[in-house]
C-alpha cells in the first residue's frame, strides 16, 4: 500500500461566491490540515474568506472544506495572503525557519497549545517569533476547539490576543470578530505562556464546588460506615457491609446534596446580612465571599447530580435482595407468632408525605436545573430568572429540609438512634440548610426587608457618604 | 473599617484594541456602577466601543469589566460621549438635575425598570425628560437582563425604543445592532410606560397553561378526594386518608397530564375542519383559536411536568409502607386460609402491557420535550420538525391514551367502580384524548386529507374568491 | 359569513427606524403571506429591511409582522425592490406568468419546497424561471424552517444557494448574511433539485444509527423470545408470554445500548491501531471507517436513550403482577416447609454492586447526553470537551461492561444456563465492549501510547514521506 495510491488528482475547489462581478474576497492562509485547521478553514471560508491550506504533503492530506485551495507550505506563503494560521504543532515548527524569507512583513496568528504546562522553556509564540523575526506573530484563538468550529458555536465566545504589533493585532482581532467571537487584547507577545495554559485548564471553575462535594461525601461516608456497618459488627458480630454499596451511598448523597443546596443560598444570606450591618451596596465584599457568589451555579448543579443519584438509589431499592428478604422474613415470623400486625396510619401518613415531599423537592430542583442551561435561561426575562433562581431556588430548600427533617421524624428521642453516642447523618446535614432558612425568614421580616431592598436600590445609611459621592460629581 | 481602607489606587484601564493605527473606537458612558451597568459595559467593550462609567462614589464601586474608566458623573458626563445609559433606580434620579448643563444635547437612554406597575404616576423615562429636559431621553433596552448581557446571550433578542427623537432612536438603534439584539421602534415617548411594564410580566405566555393545569388539578382533587377518601369513609368508616399524600396524586397528575396533552393537539384538529368548512385558509381563525395555538408549547411542557411527577410517583410505589403491608398481610393469608392463588396470566400480561405502554408514552414525551429546547429544535430541519411534533405527537397521544384504556380495562363493567353513582376519573380523561384521536382519523382519512392538504397548498373551493384576488392582481 | 365581514381596513404600518435623518433601509418584496412568508418577513424586518408583501388577497391575508405592507401581486412587484421571495407553493405559480413584464431584470428567490421527491418532472426553480425568463432566478434559503425564522435560531445556520446569475446569487449571499446564516454556492440553476431535495431529507444522519439499532433490537428479541418464552412452552409446557412486556424487552434493550455505546468506542480505536500500522496521520480513512465515525454521537444518544428505557423498565419491576406473585409464594412456600433461608451475604453484595454500577453507569451515561447538547457542549474549552468525551466515555463503558459482568456472575457454570445450547443474550453482548476495552489497554500501554501521540502530533515512521512533504515545500 502506497501513499501515492491514496492521492486524489482532483483539486478540490468550489465557485467563489460571485466572482464575476463582486469584490474578490479576502484570502486568509492556514498551515496545517488537522482537525483545527480543517474546522478554522470551514469556518473562514462561510464567513466569506477564500482559504488557502498550506500543507507538508498537500497530495495526500485527507478532506478540507469545500472551497479550499491546499498547496505546499511556501507555495501557500507566496500568495497574496497576509495573515496566515499556523496550526502545527510546535514540535514541527522548524520548517517555518526555511520558510522565513516568504513570511517577511506577514502576520502569523499562532493558535497552538502544548499537551501539558511547561514542558517548554518559553511560549510556543515566542518560539515562533524567534524562528520567523520578520514577521508580527499573534497569539490567540487558541482556546476556541475544533468542535466549536465546526458547529458554529461561535457567537458570544470570548477569545484573547497578544502580540507585540498593534497593527497585527488589529487585523486579527477585524477577522475574529466577523467569526462571531469577541476580543480580549492582553498586550504585548509576554503574556502568550499565559494564553497558552488557558486551554489546559480542566473545569476551573467546577473545581471548588467538586473539591467541597468529594470531600463532604469522604467524611461522610467514613462517618456513615462506622455508625453503621463497623457498629453493627463490633457490638453485635453483624456483617451489613453489604450495605456500603447502595444503603450507604443512598445516604451520603443526600446528605451533600442538601448541604451544597443550602451552600448556594448561604453567601446570598451572609451578603444581605453585611450590606444591612454596613449600611451600603458600595464596599465590596471580602475575596471569599465573591469567589463563592460565583461558584453557586456549579455548586447547585453539582447538589443537584447528587438528587438524582439519591432518586435513582431509592426507587431501586425495592429491587434489591435485602428488600424481598426483609419482606418475606416479616411475613413467615407474623404466620408463626400468629400474630397480625395492625395498619400503621400515622407510618403510612409519615412515609407517604416524606417521599411526596422528596418528589415535588427534585421536580423543581430539575426545574431549577433545566433554566440553567444556557439556551433556556437566555430566553427568560429578567424577573423570569430571577424569580426562578431565588422563589423556586428557596421553595426547593424548604421542600428539601422538610423531606429530611420528615426522615428523621421522632428518631432523635431515641437513645438507640446515638450509636457510641454519635448523632445520625441526617442530623448533621440539617444544620446549615435550617440555619440558611432562619437567616433568611429574618431578612424577609418587613422592616428588615425594606431597608435591604432601599439599600439594594443604592440607597446608604452614612448620609456623610453619600455627601461626599455628590460633592465629588459636582465639583468637576 | 473605613471606606478609604477599601479603596483601590490603580484606575484600571486596558490597551485599546489597535490605539496605534486603527482609528479610536467610539466613547459610550454609563452612570450606574450596579449589575446591570457592569454587564452592559462588559458587552459594550466587547463589541469595540469605549466605556466610561459615572460613579457616585469612583473610588469605592467595586469590580468593573477590565478596559472601562470610572470618573463622578460628572466628570463622565463632560467626555465626548454622545450616548449616557441611566442604570439607576428612578429613586436616585435628582441628581441628575443638578448635571441638566452637562447633559444638554446628549442622548440618556433610560434602561430603568421598576419593582412593581404603578407605583409611580409619570413613567421613570418621562420623569427623567422633565429632569433633564435639554437631553433627548431614549426609552429601551430595559427588557435586557444583567444575566443575559454577562453571558452573551443576546443574539436574536427583540428589544423595544421609544422616543421624541428620531435621530436618538436611531443612534440607540445603531449601538443595540452591534450589541446583536434586534430593535423595534414603539414610537413617542409616551409609550415608555407600555415598555416598563414589559419586564414585570412573569410567565405570561405560561399562563393560561398553568392556569387550566392548576384548574384541572383542584376539580380532580376534589372529585378524587370525595371518590376514594371520604367515601370510603362514610360507607365503610375506614380512614385511608394517608393516600391523599401519593395514591390520589398519582391519580390527578397523570389525568390532567393526559388531558392537557391532547389539549395540545385538539386545536390543531378543529383547524383543519375549520379550514374544512370554509374551504380556504385565508380567513383569519377566531382569536380564541389563535391564542390557544400558541400557547401549544407551553401546554405540552406543563403535560410532560405533570407526566414526570407521575412516572416518579409510580416508580416509588413499592417503597411505600402501605405496599408492604398489603403484601405481607397477603401472605398471611393466604398461609391462614391454606390456598395458593394460581399465578394469572391475563393479569401478567395486562398490567405488563399497561406498565410497557407507559414507559414507551413516557420515553416520547421526553423526546417531545428534548426537541423543544431552543437548541435542540433549531438543529432540525423544517420536515424533522414538523414530523417530531407532528406525527410523533400523535403517537404519543395514541399510546398514553392505550395505557389509560388498559388501566381502566374491564373495570367499567363493574357496578362497584361506579361510588355514589360516579365514573372514575380515568373515564373522565379519556373523554378528551379519545375525541380527538378520532376527529384526526376522520381528517386523516385519504379523501378528507387530500382536500385538507389543498386547502393547505391555497387552494380555495369558492373560484369566485380566488377569481377576486388574482382579478385584483393582474388590474395593476 | 362573506369576506369582507373580515377585512381590515387599517394597514399595519409602523414607523420605520428613524425616517427623520438616516438613509432609508432598502426595500425587499415577499409573495406569499403563509407562514414562511410571515417569518421571513419578520426577520427581515429585525434585521433592519423594508417589507411589503404580495398577496392573493391582500385585504384578507391574516396577520402579519408589524412594519410590513401588503397590497396585491402586481402591485408588490411595481415596487422598487429588486429582490422578491416566493413563498407560494409551486402549484400556484401560474400568476407569476402574468406578472412577468413586472418582474424583468428583478431576483427571483425561490424557497418552495415539495412535499415528496419526484413528483414534478423539473425542479420548482427550473419551472419559474422558464415561467418568467426576464428575471434571476436563485434557488435557495429553502431549507430554514419556520420556526427557525420566528425565534431567531439562524446563528451558524448553513444555507445553500443555486442560479444562473452570479450578481443575483451574490446579492442573495448578502441578504443571507445579514439573516445571520452561512451561504454556500452550489453553482448553476441545475443543482436546484438536489437543493429542493434536501428538506425532505429526514433524520439523514440518524439513519444508520437508528437502524443497526433496529436491526439489532429484532435480532435479539428473536433470540430472546426463542430461548426464554418458547423453551420453557416446549419443555416444560409452562407459558410465560407475558414475560415479553417486559422482561424480554428489559433484556433487549440494554444489551442494544452497551452494544451500540461500544460501537461509538470502536472507530476511535480502530483508528488508533490504522494509524499505528501506517506510522503515519497523513492517509485517508477508508470510507466506511469515516462514516462511522461521523455517526458515533447519534450512536451514543440512541444508545443513551435505550439505557433510560432499560432503567425504567428496571425500576418498574417491583411494582409488577409478577413481582408481588413471586414474593408471596415464596413466603407461603417457606411458611410450609418450614425451614427459613438464611440471609446470604454474597447474593446481596453482588446484587448491590450489580445495581450501584448500573446507576452510576447511567449517571455517567445522561452527563454524556448534556454535554452533547449545542448549547452545553460549545461552551466546554477543548481540553474539557475532549476528556468528557474520551475519558468519561470510556469509564462509561468499563462501567456499563462491568454491570453486565456482574449481571452474569457466576451463571456461565451452568449447564442449565445454555438452553438448547445457545449462550445467553448478556454473553452475546459483551463481546464487544471486552474487545473494545482490551484494544484501548493496548493502546494505552506506555510505549504504544507515545508512539500513538508522536504520530497525532505529525510525526510520520517513513522519513522518506516526511523528506518528500518538505522538499516539495522548500522548492517553492
Amino acid at each position: 500500500m502506497t501513499v501515492t495510491s491514496e492521492m486524489k488528482s482532483e483539486s478540490v475547489t468550489l465557485h467563489p461566491l460571485g466572482t464575476a462581478s463582486a469584490p474578490v474576497p479576502e484570502l486568509l492562509c492556514i498551515f496545517g490540515t488537522g482537525d483545527l485547521g480543517r474546522s478554522l478553514g470551514l469556518r473562514l471560508l462561510q464567513s466569506g474568506y477564500r482559504v488557502v491550506y498550506g500543507s507538508r504533503r498537500p497530495d495526500s492530506c485527507g478532506p478540507l472544506p469545500e472551497g479550499a485551495q491546499v498547496m505546499s507550505h511556501a507555495a501557500a506563503a507566496a500568495q497574496s495572503a497576509s495573515l496566515i494560521f499556523i496550526c502545527v504543532h510546535r514540535e514541527h515548527y522548524d520548517f517555518l525557519q526555511t520558510l522565513a524569507p516568504h513570511l517577511k512583513g506577514k502576520v502569523l496568528v499562532d493558535l497552538s497549545n502544548n499537551l501539558k504546562k511547561g514542558v517548554y522553556p518559553e511560549a510556543n509564540a515566542a518560539y515562533l517569533q524567534r524562528l520567523v523575526p520578520g514577521a508580527a506573530v499573534v497569539k490567540g484563538l487558541n482556546t476556541l476547539s475544533a468542535w466549536a468550529l465546526q458547529n458554529g458555536l461561535l457567537a458570544g465566545k470570548q477569545v484573547y490576543l497578544c502580540g507585540n504589533s498593534a497593527e497585527a493585532k488589529q487585523a486579527v482581532a477585524e477577522m475574529a470578530t466577523k467569526l462571531g467571537v469577541t476580543v480580549l487584547d492582553k498586550g504585548s507577545l509576554s503574556a502568550a505562556r499565559e494564553l497558552e495554559d488557558f486551554p489546559l485548564r480542566l473545569f476551573q471553575e467546577w473545581r471548588l464546588s467538586l473539591g467541597v462535594a468529594f470531600g463532604l461525601i469522604a467524611i461522610f461516608f467514613l462517618y456513615l460506615l462506622i455508625r453503621d456497618v463497623i457498629y453493627a459488627y463490633v457490638e453485635h458480630g453483624e456483617d451489613v457491609s453489604y450495605r456500603i454499596m447502595i444503603s450507604l451511598a443512598n445516604k451520603v448523597f443526600p446528605i451533600v446534596s442538601l448541604i451544597m443546596l443550602s451552600l448556594c443560598y448561604l453567601p446570598g444570606v451572609i451578603a444581605g446580612i453585611l450590606q444591612l450591618y454596613r449600611g451600603t451596596k458600595y464596599r465590596r465584599f471580602p475575596d471569599w465571599l465573591d469567589r463563592w457568589m460565583l461558584c453557586r451555579k456549579q455548586m447547585g448543579l453539582v447538589s443537584l447530580g447528587l438528587a438524582f443519584l439519591h432518586a435513582i438509589y431509592t426507587l431501586i431499592d425495592p429491587s434489591r435482595y435485602s428488600f424481598k428478604y426483609n419482606l418475606i422474613s416479616t411475613a413467615v415470623d407474623e404466620v408463626k407468632e400468629n400474630e397480625t400486625t395492625p395498619f400503621d396510619n400515622t407510618q403510612a401518613w409519615r412515609k407517604d408525605s416524606y417521599y411526596a415531599l422528596g418528589i415535588l423537592g427534585f421536580f423543581l430542583y430539575v426545574l431549577l436545573g433545566l433554566t440553567s442551561l444556557p439556551s433556556v435561561g437566555g430566553a427568560l426575562s429578567w424577573r423570569e430568572f430571577t424569580f426562578v433562581q431565588t422563589k423556586l431556588g428557596y421553595l426547593t430548600l424548604l421542600i428539601c429540609t422538610a423531606h429530611c427533617y420528615l426522615y428523621g421524624w421522632n428518631k432523635f428521642l431515641h437513645v438507640s438512634t446515638y450509636k457510641w453516642y454519635t448523632p445520625p447523618g441526617y442530623m448533621l446535614c440539617l444544620i446549615v440548610p435550617s440555619v440558611v432558612l432562619v437567616l433568611k425568614v429574618l431578612l424577609l421580616l418587613p422592616c428588615v426587608d425594606r431597608t435591604l431592598t432601599r439599600i439594594r436600590q443604592g440607597w446608604e445609611r452614612t448620609p456623610s457618604g453619600e455627601e461626599l459621592g455628590m460633592n465629588k460629581a459636582t465639583n468637576f
